[in-house]
């Protein structure tokens, strides 16, 4: 992948990550930009954003969908309702690691999702369900779907409708964690030539959404462009968009590395 | 539960492997019952006991198979294959973790199988593999459907199936590594006192097998009573058997770092 401005600054802000989440000392850290999430983190102790009995709702579109039993979504903690993807196994691990406090995970991801969708179907899956951690993944759809016609997307209303959310949410749950998830694609499949450069604008607008709002944000395209080095784009997402099993394993880790100070 | 003679040894061993595992040094160590397990581990480096390009065998009943799909289970590395329990958290691990290594992992746990069905089916579900790493966890139905009048079981038939098959699966495979699971169930669900302390038995047997034929040894019934003393046996293990999402990820947790050294 082409080392755009934009990786630099997701490769900063990653660096700068892990290395304030996995601190040994007690020390309130201070940096441009991240002073709030930090601070919170750390006064926070060992439960990171996570207090007792509380609500974590994941958000976005097939890739956190992962197949779930729609069935069975009023159920928290539910194996068949967190489907397969990254969602299962940082619920797996959170549950093991902090199984006394009473954390309650759902997943509503849905499969084709772009950012307004999310919006129409706010009031049945976030606000219902009252989260304490609103993890969101969006936007690949905003760009697929407008590739191949289906759809007439551009970044402006992509950050805008993703704005409008925020605001939204903050408006109804002002005391809400969230967690931006940096939209990723891997060189391969259905990703060609023509996604760019348009899609890193997309990811510079997550990140910037994030900064706006103040999130803890999680940089899995850095990820998968360091993994590929290793390893072939298609090991780790086969049609270039959806995680394989080790690509979700992957996506896992970091994302427990960066909201939580246990792995 | 209480804390019998059995218990203890496992705790020990439990923290004599740990420890030994997570050590920094390069130093073989030698203990009494487990030299040439450790020797092997260390000398092999970051692999532990995974070749390039091997393949890993999971075998054993309902826990291991935890509603995997057989329709793909020729597939190596397939998620639906893998079923969605302890096996599926390891393998997503060791997948992510060692992209560059090749890796074929297959699960061919049958809810239901106690000992002699694993042999019964050896040659289909273990030789036509091939394996090269070999990790069982057998037991529990052996005890259970003698309990239910299903089955007409006996410990030393346990242990005389468990050692027969591991010698007829040595002198097919000689330089095969094997792993042994410890049987573990919790009290609650189907669990009660019928089971004790008869059960301690079979998880005894176990574990003579393991060091007889000097391999790895998972130590899940000390694993999961000192979960117990956090959180109640059934957020683990609803019906005292089969283990919730947080149970397996517990498990796939302990196994990594009784067989690895990554995590």
């Amino acid at each position: 992948m082409k080392d755009s401005k934009n990786d630099k600054v997701s490769r900063r802000d990653f660096i700068r990550t892990y290395t304030l989440v996995t601190a040994a000392s007690g020390t309130v850290l201070s940096l441009n930009g991240c002073n709030n999430r930090i601070t919170a983190q750390r006064t926070q102790g060992r439960k990171g954003i996570f207090s007792k009995d509380c609500t974590i709702l994941f958000q976005g579109d097939s890739i956190t969908d992962a197949g779930r039993n729609r069935g069975r979504e009023n159920n928290a903690n539910d194996s068949a309702a967190l489907g397969k993807g990254y969602v299962y196994i940082i619920a797996a691990q959170l549950l093991a690691d902090r199984s006394s406090d009473g954390l309650n995970i759902y997943n509503r991801g849905n499969s084709g999702n772009k950012v307004f969708q999310l919006a129409d179907r706010w009031d049945k899956d976030c606000f219902s369900l009252k989260p304490d951690v609103l993890s969101i993944l969006i936007g690949v759809n905003d760009i697929w779907h407008t590739l191949n016609g289906k759809y007439d997307g551009t970044v402006e209303k992509y950050e805008n409708d993703y704005r409008a959310l925020l605001e939204r949410t903050k408006q109804k749950l002002p005391k809400i964690k969230l967690v931006i998830c940096e939209p990723f694609v891997l060189r391969c499949g259905a990703v060609n030539e023509k996604w760019f450069p348009e899609f890193d604008r997309y990811r510079a607008s997550a990140k910037k959404i994030s900064q706006e709002f103040n999130t803890l944000f999680v940089p899995f395209q850095f990820m998968f462009d360091k993994a590929c080095k290793e390893t072939s784009p298609a090991y780790w997402a086969a049609d270039g968009v959806h995680p394989t099993m080790a690509g979700a394993s992957l996506m896992a880790q970091t994302w427990l590395k960066t909201v939580t100070n246990t792995v």
